[in-house]
Protein backbone atom coordinates (compact mmCIF):
# COMPACT_ATOMS: atom_id res chain seq x y z
CA UNK A 1 0.00 0.00 0.00
CA UNK A 2 1.41 3.61 -1.02
CA UNK A 3 1.20 5.96 1.73
CA UNK A 4 -0.95 8.67 0.76
CA UNK A 5 0.69 12.55 1.66
CA UNK A 6 -1.92 13.15 4.58
CA UNK A 7 -1.21 10.23 6.22
CA UNK A 8 1.43 11.45 8.83
CA UNK A 9 3.48 8.48 10.88
CA UNK A 10 4.40 8.24 14.44
CA UNK A 11 7.96 7.69 15.31
CA UNK A 12 9.16 5.25 17.78
CA UNK A 13 6.21 3.49 18.66
CA UNK A 14 7.03 1.38 21.49
CA UNK A 15 5.90 -2.41 20.18
CA UNK A 16 3.87 -3.44 23.42
CA UNK A 17 2.29 -0.17 23.39
CA UNK A 18 1.15 -0.84 20.20
CA UNK A 19 -0.20 -4.41 20.90
CA UNK A 20 -1.82 -3.38 24.38
CA UNK A 21 -3.69 -0.65 22.21
CA UNK A 22 -4.54 -3.44 19.36
CA UNK A 23 -5.46 -5.74 21.50
CA UNK A 24 -7.79 -2.97 24.08
CA UNK A 25 -9.45 -2.06 20.57
CA UNK A 26 -10.32 -5.41 19.60
CA UNK A 27 -12.21 -5.52 23.00
CA UNK A 28 -13.60 -2.44 21.97
CA UNK A 29 -14.97 -4.08 19.00
CA UNK A 30 -16.89 -6.24 21.08
CA UNK A 31 -18.37 -4.42 23.27
CA UNK A 32 -19.53 -2.30 20.48
CA UNK A 33 -21.16 -5.30 19.23
CA UNK A 34 -22.22 -6.23 22.10
CA UNK A 35 -24.27 -2.81 22.74
CA UNK A 36 -25.85 -3.45 19.59
CA UNK A 37 -26.97 -6.73 20.92
CA UNK A 38 -28.07 -4.73 23.92
CA UNK A 39 -30.06 -2.26 21.72
CA UNK A 40 -31.62 -5.06 19.21
CA UNK A 41 -33.26 -7.06 22.27
CA UNK A 42 -34.61 -3.52 23.97
CA UNK A 43 -32.34 -4.10 27.00
CA UNK A 44 -33.58 -1.45 29.45
CA UNK A 45 -31.71 1.84 28.83
CA UNK A 46 -29.92 2.34 31.73
CA UNK A 47 -28.38 -0.68 31.43
CA UNK A 48 -27.21 0.44 27.69
CA UNK A 49 -26.07 3.56 28.85
CA UNK A 50 -23.70 2.26 31.42
CA UNK A 51 -22.48 0.50 28.86
CA UNK A 52 -22.01 2.86 26.84
CA UNK A 53 -19.68 4.64 29.11
CA UNK A 54 -17.54 1.30 29.83
CA UNK A 55 -17.22 1.88 26.26
CA UNK A 56 -15.86 5.53 26.45
CA UNK A 57 -13.62 4.51 29.50
CA UNK A 58 -11.90 2.17 27.28
CA UNK A 59 -11.68 4.35 24.64
CA UNK A 60 -10.00 6.89 26.85
CA UNK A 61 -7.54 4.23 28.17
CA UNK A 62 -6.03 3.72 24.65
CA UNK A 63 -6.27 7.04 24.57
CA UNK A 64 -4.36 7.82 27.63
CA UNK A 65 -1.48 5.40 25.91
CA UNK A 66 -1.56 6.94 22.63
CA UNK A 67 -0.61 9.94 24.54
CA UNK A 68 1.86 9.32 26.46
CA UNK A 69 3.47 7.59 23.22
CA UNK A 70 2.66 10.96 21.92
CA UNK A 71 4.35 12.80 24.06
CA UNK A 72 7.52 10.83 24.34
CA UNK A 73 8.25 10.50 20.65
CA UNK A 74 6.63 13.48 18.55
CA UNK A 75 6.11 15.54 20.71
CA UNK A 76 9.30 15.30 23.01
CA UNK A 77 11.46 15.40 19.35
CA UNK A 78 9.38 18.56 18.50
CA UNK A 79 10.06 20.21 21.65
CA UNK A 80 13.83 19.77 21.04
CA UNK A 81 14.19 20.75 17.73
CA UNK A 82 13.21 24.46 17.48
CA UNK A 83 11.40 26.80 19.40
CA UNK A 84 9.06 27.02 15.54
CA UNK A 85 8.60 23.04 15.92
CA UNK A 86 7.28 23.72 19.82
CA UNK A 87 5.35 26.15 19.35
CA UNK A 88 3.27 24.60 17.02
CA UNK A 89 3.66 21.18 19.16
CA UNK A 90 2.16 22.93 22.18
CA UNK A 91 -1.06 24.34 20.29
CA UNK A 92 -1.63 21.03 19.20
CA UNK A 93 -1.39 19.48 22.03
CA UNK A 94 -3.75 21.71 24.22
CA UNK A 95 -5.56 21.30 21.09
CA UNK A 96 -6.02 17.91 21.95
CA UNK A 97 -6.13 17.79 25.74
CA UNK A 98 -9.27 20.16 25.68
CA UNK A 99 -11.15 20.00 21.99
CA UNK A 100 -10.37 16.51 21.46
CA UNK A 101 -9.74 14.24 24.28
CA UNK A 102 -13.19 13.85 25.46
CA UNK B 1 -33.38 -17.23 24.17
CA UNK B 2 -34.53 -16.93 27.64
CA UNK B 3 -34.52 -13.69 29.43
CA UNK B 4 -31.49 -13.81 32.32
CA UNK B 5 -33.36 -12.22 35.61
CA UNK B 6 -30.85 -9.57 35.33
CA UNK B 7 -31.96 -8.72 31.58
CA UNK B 8 -33.86 -5.59 32.41
CA UNK B 9 -35.91 -4.36 29.28
CA UNK B 10 -36.67 -1.49 28.31
CA UNK B 11 -40.34 -0.34 27.54
CA UNK B 12 -42.06 1.31 24.42
CA UNK B 13 -38.88 1.46 22.51
CA UNK B 14 -39.75 3.44 19.12
CA UNK B 15 -38.78 1.21 16.40
CA UNK B 16 -37.44 4.18 13.83
CA UNK B 17 -35.24 5.39 17.26
CA UNK B 18 -33.76 1.60 17.63
CA UNK B 19 -32.91 0.97 13.74
CA UNK B 20 -31.00 4.42 13.90
CA UNK B 21 -29.32 3.75 16.88
CA UNK B 22 -28.01 0.19 15.21
CA UNK B 23 -27.21 1.99 12.38
CA UNK B 24 -25.52 4.63 14.35
CA UNK B 25 -23.54 1.14 16.35
CA UNK B 26 -22.61 -0.46 13.33
CA UNK B 27 -21.11 2.43 12.09
CA UNK B 28 -19.28 2.85 14.77
CA UNK B 29 -18.28 -1.00 15.00
CA UNK B 30 -16.37 0.34 11.32
CA UNK B 31 -14.72 3.34 13.33
CA UNK B 32 -13.52 0.99 15.95
CA UNK B 33 -11.77 -1.10 13.19
CA UNK B 34 -10.36 2.20 11.73
CA UNK B 35 -8.66 2.53 14.78
CA UNK B 36 -7.23 -0.82 14.72
CA UNK B 37 -5.83 0.16 11.32
CA UNK B 38 -4.38 3.28 12.34
CA UNK B 39 -2.92 1.40 15.52
CA UNK B 40 -1.05 -1.38 13.28
CA UNK B 41 -0.16 1.14 10.53
CA UNK B 42 1.56 3.38 13.35
CA UNK B 43 -0.34 6.47 12.28
CA UNK B 44 0.49 9.49 13.71
CA UNK B 45 -0.61 9.56 17.38
CA UNK B 46 -2.30 12.93 17.21
CA UNK B 47 -4.43 12.21 14.16
CA UNK B 48 -5.78 8.55 16.17
CA UNK B 49 -6.83 10.38 19.22
CA UNK B 50 -8.55 12.63 16.95
CA UNK B 51 -10.57 9.75 15.73
CA UNK B 52 -10.61 8.45 18.76
CA UNK B 53 -12.88 11.70 19.54
CA UNK B 54 -14.99 11.23 16.73
CA UNK B 55 -16.03 7.93 18.22
CA UNK B 56 -16.63 9.10 21.65
CA UNK B 57 -19.22 12.18 19.56
CA UNK B 58 -20.78 9.40 18.08
CA UNK B 59 -21.30 6.99 21.07
CA UNK B 60 -23.02 10.23 22.33
CA UNK B 61 -25.39 10.32 20.01
CA UNK B 62 -26.51 7.13 20.58
CA UNK B 63 -26.65 7.94 24.45
CA UNK B 64 -28.55 11.09 23.70
CA UNK B 65 -31.16 8.80 21.91
CA UNK B 66 -31.38 6.30 24.12
CA UNK B 67 -31.40 9.16 27.21
CA UNK B 68 -34.50 10.49 25.61
CA UNK B 69 -36.38 7.19 25.37
CA UNK B 70 -35.62 6.70 28.32
CA UNK B 71 -37.33 9.68 29.54
CA UNK B 72 -40.25 9.51 27.36
CA UNK B 73 -40.75 5.65 28.34
CA UNK B 74 -38.95 3.99 31.76
CA UNK B 75 -38.48 7.60 33.32
CA UNK B 76 -41.86 9.13 32.87
CA UNK B 77 -43.87 5.52 33.56
CA UNK B 78 -41.83 5.81 37.15
CA UNK B 79 -42.60 9.35 37.92
CA UNK B 80 -46.25 8.64 37.23
CA UNK B 81 -46.39 5.75 39.27
CA UNK B 82 -45.73 6.79 42.85
CA UNK B 83 -43.55 8.92 44.76
CA UNK B 84 -41.41 6.00 45.91
CA UNK B 85 -40.66 4.46 42.19
CA UNK B 86 -40.19 8.49 41.48
CA UNK B 87 -37.38 8.99 44.09
CA UNK B 88 -35.72 5.79 42.83
CA UNK B 89 -35.69 6.84 39.21
CA UNK B 90 -34.43 10.35 40.29
CA UNK B 91 -31.61 8.75 41.76
CA UNK B 92 -31.37 6.93 38.45
CA UNK B 93 -30.95 9.65 36.12
CA UNK B 94 -28.50 11.56 38.69
CA UNK B 95 -26.10 8.71 38.87
CA UNK B 96 -26.32 7.95 34.42
CA UNK B 97 -25.68 11.70 33.92
CA UNK B 98 -23.07 12.38 36.03
CA UNK B 99 -21.72 9.28 36.96
CA UNK B 100 -21.83 7.20 33.51
CA UNK B 101 -22.72 9.89 30.74
CA UNK B 102 -19.36 10.99 30.08
CA UNK C 1 -37.63 43.73 43.05
CA UNK C 2 -39.48 42.85 40.66
CA UNK C 3 -39.41 39.90 38.98
CA UNK C 4 -38.05 40.64 35.27
CA UNK C 5 -40.34 38.38 32.78
CA UNK C 6 -37.04 35.61 31.51
CA UNK C 7 -36.58 35.52 35.36
CA UNK C 8 -38.08 32.05 35.19
CA UNK C 9 -38.54 30.39 38.67
CA UNK C 10 -38.23 26.97 40.24
CA UNK C 11 -40.80 25.26 41.88
CA UNK C 12 -40.86 23.47 45.52
CA UNK C 13 -36.75 23.78 46.43
CA UNK C 14 -36.31 21.94 48.90
CA UNK C 15 -34.73 24.35 52.14
CA UNK C 16 -32.41 22.14 52.92
CA UNK C 17 -30.94 21.54 49.47
CA UNK C 18 -30.93 25.27 48.65
CA UNK C 19 -28.93 26.22 52.15
CA UNK C 20 -26.89 23.00 51.25
CA UNK C 21 -26.42 24.51 47.57
CA UNK C 22 -25.56 28.23 48.74
CA UNK C 23 -23.05 27.09 51.55
CA UNK C 24 -21.09 24.77 48.59
CA UNK C 25 -21.01 27.71 46.24
CA UNK C 26 -19.65 30.10 48.82
CA UNK C 27 -16.80 27.81 49.09
CA UNK C 28 -16.29 27.83 45.67
CA UNK C 29 -16.12 31.09 45.60
CA UNK C 30 -13.07 30.98 48.05
CA UNK C 31 -12.04 28.08 45.97
CA UNK C 32 -11.99 30.78 43.17
CA UNK C 33 -10.34 33.18 44.84
CA UNK C 34 -7.50 30.73 45.84
CA UNK C 35 -6.99 30.67 42.26
CA UNK C 36 -6.34 33.80 42.10
CA UNK C 37 -4.00 33.62 44.84
CA UNK C 38 -2.16 30.25 42.79
CA UNK C 39 -1.38 32.62 39.75
CA UNK C 40 -0.82 35.84 41.37
CA UNK C 41 1.86 34.06 43.14
CA UNK C 42 2.97 32.26 40.02
CA UNK C 43 2.20 28.71 41.61
CA UNK C 44 2.99 25.73 39.32
CA UNK C 45 0.79 25.10 36.61
CA UNK C 46 0.12 21.11 37.15
CA UNK C 47 -0.84 22.31 40.95
CA UNK C 48 -3.06 25.34 39.74
CA UNK C 49 -4.51 22.52 37.22
CA UNK C 50 -5.17 20.14 39.85
CA UNK C 51 -6.73 22.97 41.99
CA UNK C 52 -9.18 24.34 39.36
CA UNK C 53 -10.31 20.69 38.56
CA UNK C 54 -11.03 20.75 42.60
CA UNK C 55 -13.43 23.38 41.59
CA UNK C 56 -14.62 21.73 38.88
CA UNK C 57 -15.83 18.99 40.76
CA UNK C 58 -17.19 21.08 43.32
CA UNK C 59 -19.67 22.52 41.01
CA UNK C 60 -20.74 19.50 39.48
CA UNK C 61 -21.45 18.62 43.07
CA UNK C 62 -24.18 21.68 42.72
CA UNK C 63 -25.47 20.35 39.53
CA UNK C 64 -26.18 17.32 40.66
CA UNK C 65 -28.26 18.60 43.47
CA UNK C 66 -29.95 21.13 41.43
CA UNK C 67 -30.52 18.15 38.71
CA UNK C 68 -32.16 16.16 41.25
CA UNK C 69 -34.50 19.21 42.37
CA UNK C 70 -34.98 20.01 39.02
CA UNK C 71 -36.09 16.48 38.12
CA UNK C 72 -38.33 15.71 41.19
CA UNK C 73 -40.24 19.29 40.82
CA UNK C 74 -39.99 20.75 37.79
CA UNK C 75 -39.73 18.01 35.48
CA UNK C 76 -42.02 15.41 37.41
CA UNK C 77 -44.79 18.21 36.96
CA UNK C 78 -43.97 18.56 33.34
CA UNK C 79 -43.93 14.88 32.71
CA UNK C 80 -47.13 14.34 34.29
CA UNK C 81 -49.52 17.40 33.14
CA UNK C 82 -49.48 16.63 29.06
CA UNK C 83 -47.46 14.79 26.40
CA UNK C 84 -46.81 18.12 24.86
CA UNK C 85 -45.63 19.67 28.31
CA UNK C 86 -43.84 16.25 29.00
CA UNK C 87 -42.16 16.65 25.36
CA UNK C 88 -40.63 19.84 25.63
CA UNK C 89 -39.35 18.58 29.26
CA UNK C 90 -37.46 15.70 27.34
CA UNK C 91 -35.86 17.87 25.24
CA UNK C 92 -34.64 20.07 27.35
CA UNK C 93 -33.25 17.58 29.98
CA UNK C 94 -31.43 15.86 27.26
CA UNK C 95 -29.76 19.29 26.24
CA UNK C 96 -28.87 19.85 29.59
CA UNK C 97 -27.17 16.30 30.14
CA UNK C 98 -25.35 16.49 26.69
CA UNK C 99 -24.96 19.59 25.89
CA UNK C 100 -24.78 21.68 29.09
CA UNK C 101 -24.16 19.50 32.05
CA UNK C 102 -20.04 19.25 31.45
CA UNK D 1 5.65 35.73 52.77
CA UNK D 2 7.97 32.55 53.23
CA UNK D 3 7.51 30.17 50.54
CA UNK D 4 6.28 26.44 52.15
CA UNK D 5 8.27 24.01 50.68
CA UNK D 6 5.27 22.45 48.93
CA UNK D 7 4.45 25.36 47.01
CA UNK D 8 6.06 24.65 43.79
CA UNK D 9 6.38 27.66 41.63
CA UNK D 10 6.35 28.44 38.00
CA UNK D 11 9.05 29.05 35.26
CA UNK D 12 8.51 31.38 32.81
CA UNK D 13 4.79 32.17 33.51
CA UNK D 14 4.34 35.34 30.38
CA UNK D 15 3.25 38.35 31.75
CA UNK D 16 0.33 38.70 29.44
CA UNK D 17 -0.98 35.53 30.14
CA UNK D 18 -0.49 36.05 33.87
CA UNK D 19 -2.97 39.09 33.79
CA UNK D 20 -5.36 37.53 31.19
CA UNK D 21 -5.72 34.82 33.62
CA UNK D 22 -6.01 36.47 36.61
CA UNK D 23 -9.11 38.86 34.44
CA UNK D 24 -10.46 35.51 33.68
CA UNK D 25 -10.78 34.51 37.50
CA UNK D 26 -11.47 37.82 38.63
CA UNK D 27 -14.67 37.34 36.44
CA UNK D 28 -15.03 33.59 37.44
CA UNK D 29 -15.90 35.04 41.05
CA UNK D 30 -18.55 37.02 39.99
CA UNK D 31 -19.76 34.29 37.81
CA UNK D 32 -20.07 31.89 40.80
CA UNK D 33 -21.34 34.93 43.27
CA UNK D 34 -24.20 35.22 40.21
CA UNK D 35 -25.04 31.64 40.79
CA UNK D 36 -25.51 32.58 44.28
CA UNK D 37 -27.98 34.49 43.93
CA UNK D 38 -29.83 32.87 40.82
CA UNK D 39 -29.63 30.15 43.64
CA UNK D 40 -31.34 32.25 46.35
CA UNK D 41 -33.74 33.40 44.47
CA UNK D 42 -35.03 30.21 43.35
CA UNK D 43 -34.70 30.99 39.58
CA UNK D 44 -35.64 28.11 37.30
CA UNK D 45 -33.25 24.79 38.17
CA UNK D 46 -32.70 24.90 33.88
CA UNK D 47 -31.06 28.40 34.00
CA UNK D 48 -28.87 28.10 36.98
CA UNK D 49 -27.15 24.29 35.58
CA UNK D 50 -26.51 26.48 32.01
CA UNK D 51 -25.04 28.69 34.08
CA UNK D 52 -22.80 26.49 36.01
CA UNK D 53 -21.72 25.21 32.69
CA UNK D 54 -20.84 28.64 31.54
CA UNK D 55 -17.99 28.70 34.52
CA UNK D 56 -16.79 25.19 33.46
CA UNK D 57 -16.37 26.31 30.36
CA UNK D 58 -14.67 29.67 31.82
CA UNK D 59 -12.80 27.34 33.97
CA UNK D 60 -11.91 25.61 31.13
CA UNK D 61 -10.47 28.87 29.10
CA UNK D 62 -8.30 29.51 31.89
CA UNK D 63 -6.92 26.24 32.55
CA UNK D 64 -5.91 25.73 28.72
CA UNK D 65 -3.74 28.82 29.10
CA UNK D 66 -2.45 27.06 32.37
CA UNK D 67 -1.61 24.29 30.28
CA UNK D 68 -0.29 25.84 27.62
CA UNK D 69 2.45 28.01 29.82
CA UNK D 70 3.20 24.81 31.57
CA UNK D 71 4.38 22.58 28.31
CA UNK D 72 6.11 25.64 26.64
CA UNK D 73 8.00 26.34 30.33
CA UNK D 74 7.96 23.49 32.90
CA UNK D 75 7.65 20.75 29.93
CA UNK D 76 9.77 21.62 27.64
CA UNK D 77 12.60 22.34 30.50
CA UNK D 78 12.26 18.34 31.72
CA UNK D 79 11.82 17.11 28.06
CA UNK D 80 14.98 19.37 27.27
CA UNK D 81 16.88 17.78 30.77
CA UNK D 82 17.14 14.29 31.11
CA UNK D 83 15.43 10.95 30.02
CA UNK D 84 14.55 10.76 33.61
CA UNK D 85 12.50 13.83 33.91
CA UNK D 86 11.54 13.65 30.69
CA UNK D 87 9.38 10.45 31.94
CA UNK D 88 8.16 12.13 35.34
CA UNK D 89 6.90 14.62 33.02
CA UNK D 90 4.85 12.53 30.17
CA UNK D 91 3.43 10.55 33.19
CA UNK D 92 2.46 14.00 35.11
CA UNK D 93 1.29 15.52 31.79
CA UNK D 94 -0.87 12.27 31.02
CA UNK D 95 -2.35 11.94 34.50
CA UNK D 96 -3.36 16.01 33.94
CA UNK D 97 -5.15 15.64 31.05
CA UNK D 98 -6.72 12.20 31.85
CA UNK D 99 -7.47 12.83 35.40
CA UNK D 100 -7.55 16.12 35.96
CA UNK D 101 -8.40 18.41 33.38
CA UNK D 102 -12.32 17.23 33.40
Amino acid sequence: MTTRPQERKAVGVDPDIKARNLKRLRRNEGQVRGLQKMVSEDRYCADVLTQISAVHEALRAVGRELMRNHLKHCAASAIRSSEHEAGVMYDELVDLMYTHSR
